[in-house]
């Protein structure tokens, strides 16, 4: 674009870079950084260098949080004994907005994906058994994403937590409330027959 | 959210005021920027300040740029005759990337709208009145959008620089290239018969 300013084609590609912003939107939110009172581009601001700087992994379940150890962790009231493994923070989010669980929390930071070159290694598996290993946990729940990559990390965490005689479970899978049956893939279907229980 | 992090809650809470950003896309904005490298959100965080700092809108026709006048009021190889009035800045990027136009333009910053309060002194319409008196335009192409206040607008425009000896055109509505008749309103299909030319 030969007219259009430097620094605003600057800006356009910085909100391009964030996930699910096309070049359409990146435009409209540039006009609406340019057009909109200070106070809320200079809020946007530091809202991006606040989070920046005080949010961190907790050293314990590797939860971004403001305090170390984050809230869940420091939250004794919480079911000591059963841990969520899910594959990063904003599941533990999801989780905690259903509200119908109660235990702890590790964030594995991925998952397992050998074409990606994502090995145990980079994942927080090593913390996840160091913390099992301390005692204490009786249950792990294993919530990675019904992938083909969250399967065959719960496998594999699985398998190495049944060795160390870990009671290990996964979350179901099924037809998500709401749906109906007919839309549903064959996958899902098969999940949830071989799910089902009795009523 | 109890244990949602105080910077985090901020910084989603900001990004929520951006056009087209729900709820869920805040929080995978929000996430992205605290994974991301660090140098990744400081080009964000200076792409908005440097924006903000160096876009003004040009005094001659209120285009967003870095100079004043524009790059485009600057540019004597221009049609200096003719004046196209736009909305908003976003109106000339789009004009520019059509590339069918080569004359001058004129923002007016949004339209009439007497529901919202908008009213002729909220515009850069005296500014407009200003620019064709001083002479040299032969013609003013009004490009409000094709919604109830910009042909409200346009009408208005029309009926006053007229009536001071201007030659003043609309760009035309009808169907827009690649659809379907039978999906176009009836609204877009009458325009599309009335302005219908020789072939």
């Amino acid at each position: 674009m030969p007219y259009s300013s430097q620094a605003l084609t600057k800006l356009i590609e910085a909100l391009r870079k964030l996930p699910g912003i096309g070049p359409k939107s990146a435009e409209r939110i540039a006009f609406h950084i340019l057009k909109s009172p200070p106070q809320e581009s200079e809020a946007l601001v530091s809202a991006i260098m606040e989070a920046r700087w005080s949010i961190k992994a907790c050293s314990i379940c590797f939860f971004l949080a403001d305090t170390d150890p984050c809230p869940i962790c420091q939250d004794k009231t919480r079911d000591q004994e059963t841990l969520c493994v899910v594959e990063d923070s904003r599941d533990v989010l999801a989780m905690e907005r259903a509200g119908a669980y109660r235990g702890l929390y590790h964030v594995l930071g991925g998952v397992l994906s050998p074409l990606d070159g994502v090995g145990p290694g980079d994942l927080r598996i090593r913390e996840l058994f160091e913390r099992v290993k301390e005692g204490g946990i009786k249950e792990v729940i294993i919530a990675t994403n019904p992938t083909m990559a969250g399967d065959i990390t719960a496998a594999h965490l699985a398998q190495q937590l049944k060795a160390i005689g870990i009671k290990v479970t996964r979350i179901a899978h099924g037809l998500p409330v709401g749906t109906e049956l007919e839309l549903a893939d064959e996958v899902t279907l098969t999940f949830a027959i071989q799910g089902r229980r009795e009523i």
